[in-house]
């Protein structure tokens, strides 16, 4: 971790924030300008705070294995430039002039949606995650309110509406919430789901970002957490985590007491492997979820466990918003958060070889203060406001752990 | 259908039936006498009556494809001679001294299973179906009781541990009644578990004997039925059976309106076959059902659609002792029953081979009374009972449509 300057006064900050609500900014960012290519620094736009968006200057942004994916086109080719990172933490810069939930100084994030229909039976249900017409991902989606591409966290500032901003408890320390924002309620909405609890056995396949999160988040609902490593050298990590069994999964002999004792295994394994040693741990009506998405084909289901045992294969994408605000909320409460390695913006590109190799325990978090200040003008701060901050500035005694994130004029 | 004798008078009836309660019988019955070999007629040992049994007068017995794989040795060799049938519909014919749910005369049906543990979880639970010691299937397993193998229902005769035993209704034809013991209970149970009624929309794969089950017990459920069927030329029939969308699922065009559509799937198919036209036809938290178990290998099935709506894929085997009779009350209520076509005990091979071909609308019944005598003498009706009929015989009004099938002594 690098030092941190000391926060502006106050009175400053107000202003500033007042004058970005109502004009659009650049905001100093990472991210691929061009195919192929490493992460580099950039500006991108961010709007005009609308009456009902939140301003948000970024403390934090986690590395997600997906930003890879996404960043160097495995996933199919992508509008460019692409500014990765759906983890964010910030602090509320500025708040339109019809928000109600939000206000200046609060500590916020951003998970991996933005926006969604909002009128699509699963959105009317709080689940988001499911938009019928396909949520609008925190970057890389096509923004329907501005007809741009979205441009996500590892950025100084964002502007999101407020119905897809989270509150972060202040208990939690930002760096470590960050990885909340996706690999938390990936892990925490199946947990939820399908009933992990006290008096339930979950199995955790893989220990890596999502898998640390699993076994940390269903240990403090209760359950008994039972963690499959391929490597044996991870056997004493799972166990710091709080996992109560760890087996190596390649060895026949140790699975054979965890057979039919389980009630749900979340697999965190993004390669095509088996499932078949995972669904012989399910008791009956056990469910195996799984969450990573392997760009090759899986091998064949045995459906003979399926049969027998009426067990249920199943997938899980993220969470809706209100399920992402009770897991942080249950975050704070069990003072759950991620492991976490902070890097600086000039790291960004061996944190994703890092992370490829596998070489992380167990979440690279960016540090935005390290971003590059943006080459480009700030928005004059005489441009008339369309919203003033509606609620008191934050107490002073608030933790600031990063510098605001509007540059000054060059 | 043949004719049928006239039944004796009733008091013959309960003195043999009172004999056969206290002394081990020879059934006639058919069955596979050597390895690769056709169903020949033979006669199979019935024992004693132990003080919870209940003896069964076989009148009609289903015929089932698991019966085609276990007696041609498709799921591996099995114990010879075995007697097959598993959907067995007659009438009490004698009882142990400590039966109490049973009566001489009463129609009673026997499915899939015999005995199991009784201690387990799921046994206590009255989920037999997944004994965890493994239940005692209904022929070709090794009935812990006795230390032989178990013979099925192609036979006169059957002895049953009363809990095995369940109760079919008298308004029921007794043939079209005797494939809800196998394939109606296969379909009802997930059609249960899984939440099929007013409102549900499901679906059913494939419309041989329990495609036909699952497409009546969904629309008797109150759920709106889609079929998928690979053959143009049973659009019809499978409205006849009350199917409101018939989809050939081979034309992509058709199968577009259906996207996203339905809550439950429930695959009959027992051929390997891709699933992903069948999971592209759920909404969220849809769930497939399958209930054929290839011998081969099943495609790959693609994660994406069940992390992007949270499908589930699962299995169900038969169903408990406690939901096959609310499944025969049920049946009784909305009056579903099976198609059937009745046929004799020499033509139990040729039909075997129409199942094969698929030659079958939409479950074949054996008419047990068809079956040769046995060649070896009855029982002595001096040997003294260990128990009698505890329980008035039936009225003489009650519909009685096979002989009884204690052999006359040659």
């Amino acid at each position: 971790m690098i030092g941190r300057p000391v926060p502006p006064p106050l009175g400053s900050l107000r202003r500033a924030t007042a004058a970005r609500a109502g004009a659009a900014h650049r905001a100093s960012a990472y991210g691929i300008a061009e195919r192929g290519g490493p992460l580099v620094a950039l500006e991108v736009p961010r709007r005009a705070a609308l009456p009902d968006d939140v301003v948000i200057d970024i403390d934090f942004c986690g590395l997600c294995h997906s930003d890879v994916h996404a960043g160097r086109g495995e996933w199919g080719a992508r509008q460019l430039p692409l500014v990765p990172g759906h983890e964010i933490v910030g602090r509320v810069a500025a708040v339109g002039r019809e928000v109600s939930g939000f206000a200046v100084g609060q500590r916020v994030g951003v998970g991996c949606l933005v926006d969604s229909c909002r009128e699509c039976a699963s959105c009317r249900e709080g689940l988001e995650q499911f938009c019928e017409r396909g949520g609008v991902g925190t970057y890389g989606a096509l923004d329907r309110r501005t007809g741009e591409y979205t441009q996500g966290g590892y950025s100084s500032s964002i502007v999101v509406n407020q119905g897809y901003v989270l509150h972060v408890p202040e208990s939690l320390d930002p760096a470590a919430a960050a990885p909340l924002l996706c690999a938390g309620i990936t892990t925490y909405s199946p947990l939820r789901h399908f009933g992990a609890g006290p008096g339930s056995g979950v199995g955790v396949v893989g220990l890596g970002g999502l898998g640390h999160m699993a076994v940390k988040l269903a240990k403090a609902l209760g359950a008994s957490v039972t963690v499959f490593t391929t490597s044996a050298s991870k056997v004493e990590a799972a166990r710091a985590l709080g996992a109560d069994t760890v087996v190596v999964s390649g060895d026949a002999e140790a699975m054979k007491p965890v057979r039919h004792t389980l009630d749900l295994v979340i697999d965190t394994v993004a390669a095509p492997h088996s499932l078949d040693p995972y669904f012989a741990t399910l008791r009956r009506d056990g469910t195996l979820v799984q969450l990573g998405l392997p760009g090759e084909p899986m091998p064949p289901v045995n459906p003979r466990p399926l049969l027998a045992r009426r067990l249920r294969y199943t997938g899980s994408p993220i969470g809706g918003i209100a399920e992402t605000q009770e897991m942080l909320d249950f975050c704070a409460e069990h003072a759950v958060a991620a492991e976490v390695e902070v890097v600086d913006a000039a790291g960004l590109n061996a944190a994703w070889d890092r992370m490829v190799a596998g070489d992380v325990r167990y979440r690279f978090v960016l540090d935005a203060s390290t971003l590059p200040a943006p080459q480009t003008p700030a928005p004059p701060t005489s441009a008339p406001p369309t919203s003033a901050p509606q609620t008191p500035a934050p107490p002073t005694s608030a933790p600031r752990t990063s510098a605001p994130q509007t540059p000054p004029a060059e």
